[in-house]
């Protein structure tokens, strides 16, 4: 058996080194037209702050070390160009520029994602940062910098940004979207964003580089125009799958425009099959049978080693995915799973959300300090369909539970039977994950209708007097920062003396009670609903009101 | 509707306060024999040991907050001496010692647990911890205080001993069992064991404090006896349900002598219910339908929670408790779920074992610390029975995540596909928990077939020159430490040259291959067996195998 690999990084060379364990006599090329394999991606960004000192660590293995272990032949510096799927034959350019070609049994594409770079005149100045050689540019770039333009705030963006920063380098984001970090909702990603600024980089968000010079560039918004310094310009708006190779060959595209593959990861051609960033993946959380494209890093590392099973004949279809990721910024994580509210949106979909601040372990132990976390959650079923987490600490344990919790077909209101290892410096009696799992069975059950942040404001200015909202924090809490909007203020009626002031509220009025992070509130229209108000409680309380008015800056005082 | 609620702590508390939000009319009565209601029972090892400094931050309610919020009608130092469960009335004796009568329609049991002592002449003077007034007095105790005993090594023996070191109290722990921390396996434990003698704390295994005198003990050993300082001693082997006043009332107890409920925690009796430490459990692991005990937070507060559901109607089935736990002793933190290896044994059950020693996180980016896992998978199945596993950093986080999986249904080999946040400070690409999938995939295709650390010796000795075990790792690593085991050493062929060097292995011996940590070992295990040889790993490599021969102090060099 000859098997050909195009792309010797994270799904390629997991392909290739399974392959071998799984057949000692198969021939397998690895074909890659960088300079390096296996190196560490997602190192790169930490490699160009020096929080990673030594460039060797980023290179896990070499052609030698790949031979002398797994007797791959690797080619690096050599780019497969054409694929001929009918004679089961690819030509290859060589290192050296010379054309050959070889034959296959089995072809498996890796190309990976390329890094797209916005149409702006000058642009080509801007690097990008996808290999070894991207970031050996990029740091040779920072030498007597003193500025830099990030375009693009995503995970890769916000990543080179902090790196840049711990150079001392003076860093500006630059994002199209009205948020950083598109993965999250608004509300979340404000939190980020605070932290972008509060360690010194300036955010423009709704805004785009108009134009490049040699040492600055323009930055265009709603406000009008910016001259930015730019010693450094690093684009970093997403990548695009590379499907040119397949797509000469005549292999299907997936809507999304990667590589088609089915659930045994089999291109449109016999014997050709793709993993990877440039490859579709089915849809885990879509209607019917949707693909998606996914790239990140352990979902390639995945596909690349179960294309080998499916190649050696012994594979089960693969599990469709759901996607999940994480950043840290300045101390902050941000992770996600699934889907966010926005998409959901879009697809029309029927959802719960529900916002949650717990702290991160017991509060009464030291260092306790809050996550911001969103559930989102099929209103039909109770399935889970995503969760954001944003935190100092313990958010990337809760985004991994909820992730296994939406493979497991685990659902939202049985999160409260979940059994988390506790202790006081590790989490709750109650754990985070339990506390979503209450306020989704209050929500299913009907027990606390809630409200949405951006629902408020209807709520509350639609048709003045029918609705009354009712912080029921503390009156020192009420005094630190009240909820106003449009001129409508909140009443404050502490929760403990709620029962005997409930006469106070307006018979027939809709009573829209807050707490500062949703859980008094949940107490408080408990109480009200069975005394015979119309009570719903706005999830998230105050907190996800502030974060919520903040990302939209709207006009409201809160 | 009345109901009456026997303990006001953990899972009392939160049955009493979840039945109100349900029901605004109940008469909710809360009889806590102690001088407390609602504290933070978990963390009294850390207010004796200083690092939760503030008194207060333990007690999270009182009867005054809990009447303000929750009209409860609690009742402290006030004790329940018997229950007609005829006439449905309850015997209460008050503060004051008078007697009285109070009906109910519902009864909820919640006594917790009592700490049990051991039967020693003297053993008067030793501390117990369960609530607030028991911390108070051994910090009483604590002053000018040189030295304490701590009998026995659970979680919360090891959480006092570690407090009271924090002290600067010269500790000394004694454990009847030949390990610490039995929830876990000995080649799991040992590493806990380490720590401990690495913080200054004697530990004794296999032995018992036999006699108290007024400042020492007498801790006998096979070893013979020896003579402790013991300024300060407290008994922490473990607890008792508190099951007197039920068994007065005639209520059903359950094998393990908890108060027997049904899956809507419902006793014997009509009416009364029993949640918490006292409360038997469905076991989820067991074979048909059998009970366990699980004295632990995270179920009383969601017992505590569901018996209101029940009794206010809207309550389907309670899930069955696999337990969860976690302790954090000097920075090292030991985690586990459901079954360890111990008790699948005494059941007979037939299980596969994994034993895997990866990275936390990617081990190019800075703070790359490894984790001792242990996997635990129904041979027929494929199912997760239980997890272990001890380090430094994101133990807790990997042990939720496979508590979430066994509650999920999913499949040890299904961890492979579970999506986990990667970025290189939280994880790899191929996170632990996948790797462990990876195994558990490689076990039960029967790619590579294994062996276990206690099975080595016997398959070395017992028929010599049938078997030969070749370590392959790097020249360096041999030299620095190899195994050799009743005079039979290992062959060093390093991984690399194993292909080229194959043909010097006997043909017809069992070839054991091990390497540090098993993945290394794996590959060499599948090269050897393509080419023809009958090879198996050991299971976590030399680590694993260390580990295990040093719980077990035979006599072998490793």
């Amino acid at each position: 058996m000859k098997v050909i690999i195009v792309g010797g990084v994270a799904a390629g060379m997991s392909a290739a080194t399974r392959l071998r364990r799984l057949d000692e006599q198969a021939e397998i090329i690895v074909v890659e037209a960088g300079a390096h394999v296996s190196y560490a991606n997602c190192g790169l960004p930490y490699f160009a702050g020096g929080i990673i000192a030594d460039r060797d660590a980023l290179l896990l293995q070499t052609p030698e070390s790949l031979h002398a272990r797994f007797r791959l032949d690797v080619r690096t510096h050599q780019r497969v160009t054409s694929i001929d799927t009918t004679s089961k034959q690819v030509t290859i350019t060589g290192a050296n520029g010379d054309t050959y070609t070889e034959s296959f049994d089995s072809l498996i594409l890796s190309p990976g994602a390329s890094p797209v770079v916005p149409p702006v005149p000058g642009i080509d100045r801007a690097l990008t940062l996808r290999d070894v050689s991207d970031v050996d540019a990029l740091v040779a770039s920072m030498v007597n910098a003193q500025s830099a333009v990030i375009i693009g705030a995503g995970f890769v963006g916000l990543e080179v940004a902090e790196n840049l920063a711990h150079r001392g380098i003076d860093v500006t984001v630059v994002e199209l979207a009205p948020q950083v970090l598109a993965p999250l909702d608004q509300e979340m990603a404000i939190r980020v964003q605070d932290r972008l600024t509060d360690h010194g980089i300036r955010v423009f968000t709704s805004a785009q580089v108009t134009a490049v010079a040699s040492a600055s560039v323009t930055v265009t918004t709603t406000d009008g125009d910016f001259e930015v310094p730019a010693d450094v310009l690093v684009a970093a708006i997403g990548v695009r799958p590379e499907t040119g190779l397949a797509r000469d060959a005549g292999l299907e595209l997936s809507p999304m425009g990667g590589i088609l593959v089915d659930d045994h990861l089999r291109t449109s051609a016999p014997g050709v099959y793709a993993v990877g960033d440039a490859a579709s993946k089915r849809d885990a959380l879509g209607i019917g049978d949707a693909t998606t494209l996914i790239p990140l890093a352990n979902l390639a590392n995945r596909h690349g080693r179960h294309v080998a099973d499916v190649i050696a004949g012994n594979a089960a279809p693969m599990r469709a995915s759901i996607g999940t990721a994480v950043v840290g910024i300045f101390g902050l994580t941000a992770a996600t799973t699934g889907r966010n509210e926005r998409r959901l949106i879009a697809e029309g979909r029927n959802f719960e959300v529900i916002h949650a601040h717990p702290a991160q372990h017991a509060g009464y132990y030291p260092g306790a300090t809050p996550l911001a976390m969103k559930l989102l959650v099929d209103s039909d079923t109770d399935l889970i369909l995503g969760a954001q987490a944003v935190g100092e600490d313990g958010v990337d344990k809760r985004i991994d539970v909820i992730a296994t919790a939406i493979m497991g077909g685990i659902r939202a209101s049985e999160l409260m039977d979940l059994e988390l290892a506790y202790a006081p410096a590790y989490g709750s009696a109650k754990d985070p994950i339990n506390m979503l799992g209450y306020i989704a069975d209050n929500r299913r059950t009907g027990a606390t209708p809630s409200m949405q942040w951006h629902q408020l404001e209807a709520a509350m200015t639609d048709s003045p007097g029918d609705a009354i909202l009712v912080d029921v924090r503390t009156a020192a809490e009420y005094a630190a920062g009240s909820v106003e909007i449009r001129g409508l203020a909140s009443v404050n009626i502490p929760l403990d003396s709620l029962r005997d002031r409930a006469s106070e509220l307006p018979a027939g009025a809709k009573v829209i009670v807050h707490c500062q992070v949703g859980q008094r509130g949940h107490t408080a229209a408990r109480l009200l609903r069975s005394l015979g108000h119309d009570a719903v409680n706005l999830d998230g309380g105050y907190l996800t009101l502030r974060d919520g008015m903040r990302s939209r800056n709207v006009l409201a005082t809160v």
